[in-house]
């Protein structure tokens, strides 16, 4: 089998088909070099449960609730580490009117079940001295985690590698380039024009900062908070380095903006006083996987037996790894797909004849063509 | 003759000698690395003049005044374009207290008999529109000028090299080294371990954003303002870039810090709204040389025949070039300092036995070994 695309998603499948006995060649100039080499690496099945998205919350979670088992194995295929974190999330708001935005927000999901509980300012500063005295309260994620994406692109390539998958760094600009039984489409962005669904590029604009002394940052929880109206999460790493993200914009460019980083740095060090000293060290943009409902596609390509796509991620690809991996890999090397994967086909974007209807849909076999 | 040193001062007094018909070697790892590759480039006598500077101003003036020469024979020599703008630069307050401190500095130059124009805020728009309709006032110095220093060690180089100078990069680390008659000190910071002068490090950090569409700026004068307390400048050039600066910090690291960042776009993007849709392009640290009573050491160096300094310009190496270039060229030639160079003798450090007194300073010859 082939995989266009060696970002997480790709690597991720890759590594899991590998492991199951399949020949896997992965197809990509720059390895993790897309929104993988940008992205926090939040795992947070439950502050990104969002208004008006139906199924997503569901496969966040289950995909949430996997990642300690990855996160075990691959560390122990890989041999190097992932930096993944369990020190739980808070949710902050530093005004008024930040607080009563995230507590909105938090209420929906503690209506879908989802574990967040509400903290008093002091509550939220005894988890945590570093925030500022303003704020105005909180809550705590404590199954919101953290990884990070370009060690986990590192490990993820080294156990795909050790488990026998070969990458390759030719570019793929059509499918007919690629010789394989089955091949997984997971190019991100670069999935549009492999496929003619309707991916887009949105762009995030993201900082990394670094503790000055060499030291470890001086918080430990993941931060999601709102200051003055902007929102903006902190994100820190055992090696110092803290990730302060990140527009949500519907352009094409990775251009840094002046803007975008001054609305970042101020809500961080809003938020984190002491973050003003902590060095900046990167100013990137990156272009995420969207979809037009946001949820990513994962199945059979229609009308392309022997295609199966993998993207769509939005801000969610490396939370929704493992349960990507898992699940296209069964797709593989059953050829029928994955009940849970029935919400996010291929099929929802293509209308009429191609589509098979609301109840059958992705349960569509890529077996048109013996290929397994 | 060795020049240690290949900054913007460095090259200015190779090209000046070698045109003199003097055998010149530079001697630099890496040429315009330094203060030079970071600076601005504000050609600044007027608006640079500070309460407590006393001989400073005059040695600006001097040098402000040799500028439109030093370009025109510069550019004709090197061929290639220096970013030389004559736009002007305007003085503005965003506040009612940012204007009563940028007035109190106008009025100290008016009365030292420099040329600065006080304007009404809508006098200060007419003349640049791109600024904040927020702001209360300001100031125009029309004889305030730019150029690109970056472009100026390009050329600056370039036309030593015609005129005959080399560069090797061999790096100084002793002047038992070098093996010349006369050998000039233009090392910036680095002046510090070779001479023992009190050169000591000023770090200043600073940002270069870009007009997004591949225009120029959208503002042409040089815009020095107070935004909310923060001192900062606008260095606009017609290939689209925008200097913004700069830190003024007592330390010798180089890192880029968030804060440092965050109040440098918050006042550049509170003066100049349109900014924030700039792209920021580099955010870097310098240092430059600064001295105890912050103006240049220029001559000889006492106690080391055949050496003579040229450091310490601190924030203004850029407008001193051309005087310095011109004087230092002068020593060297002739043996004996110009009367200009007086109050900026090295000897002003080297109290005691080394020091010749005050009258007689740096009037001390550098043919105490016959060198030229």
């Amino acid at each position: 089998m082939a995989v266009v695309g060696g970002g997480v998603i790709g690597l991720a499948i890759a590594w899991r088909c590998a492991r199951r006995g399949l020949r896997v060649v992965v197809h990509d100039p720059a390895p993790g070099s897309g929104a993988s080499g940008v992205a926090a690496g939040m795992l947070s099945p439950v502050v990104e449960a969002h208004f008006g998205e139906d199924e997503l919350p569901g496969l966040l979670a289950d995909s949430a609730a996997r990642w300690p088992g990855f996160a075990a194995e691959l560390t122990e295929a890989a041999g190097t580490p992932i930096g993944y974190r369990t020190d739980g999330t808070l949710v902050v708001g530093l005004t008024g009117d930040d607080l009563a935005e995230a507590r909105r927000l938090w209420t929906y999901q503690q209506g879908l079940g989802l574990p967040i509980t509400p903290l008093r300012p002091s509550q939220v500063r005894d988890r945590e001295p570093a925030l500022t005295l303003r704020l105005r309260g909180g809550a705590f994620a404590a199954t919101d985690h953290q990884v990070d994406p370009r060690r986990l692109v590192t490990a993820l390539r080294t156990a795909a590698e050790r488990a026998g998958a070969r990458l390759v760094d030719t570019p793929v600009t059509d499918l007919s380039e690629v010789v394989a039984p089955v091949t997984v489409v997971a190019a991100g962005c670069g999935a549009a024009a492999l496929t003619g669904l309707p991916v887009r590029p949105v762009k995030g604009q993201i900082l990394r900062l670094r503790a000055p002394d060499g030291g470890p940052p001086g918080f430990r929880h993941v931060i999601r908070g709102y200051a003055d109206g902007e929102p903006v999460y902190l994100v820190p790493r055992a090696d110092g380095e803290v990730v302060v993200g990140a527009t949500v914009e519907e352009r094409s460019d990775t251009a840094v903006s002046a803007g975008a980083v001054l609305r970042l740095l101020r809500a961080a060090v809003d938020l984190v006083p002491d973050l003003a000293e902590y060095d900046l060290v990167e100013t990137v943009a990156g272009l995420r996987p969207g979809t037009p409902d946001n949820a990513p596609v994962l199945g059979p390509l229609p009308g392309r037996p022997g295609v199966v796509v993998a993207t769509g991620h939005h801000r969610h690809g490396i939370v929704l790894a493992p349960v990507t991996a898992d699940l296209i890999a069964d797709l593989v090397v059953t050829g029928t797909p994955d009940p849970l994967l029935a919400p996010f086909g291929a099929d929802r974007f293509t209308c009429g004849a191609a589509r098979p209807g609301s109840t059958g849909r992705s349960k569509q076999s890529i077996e048109e063509d013996g290929w397994t």
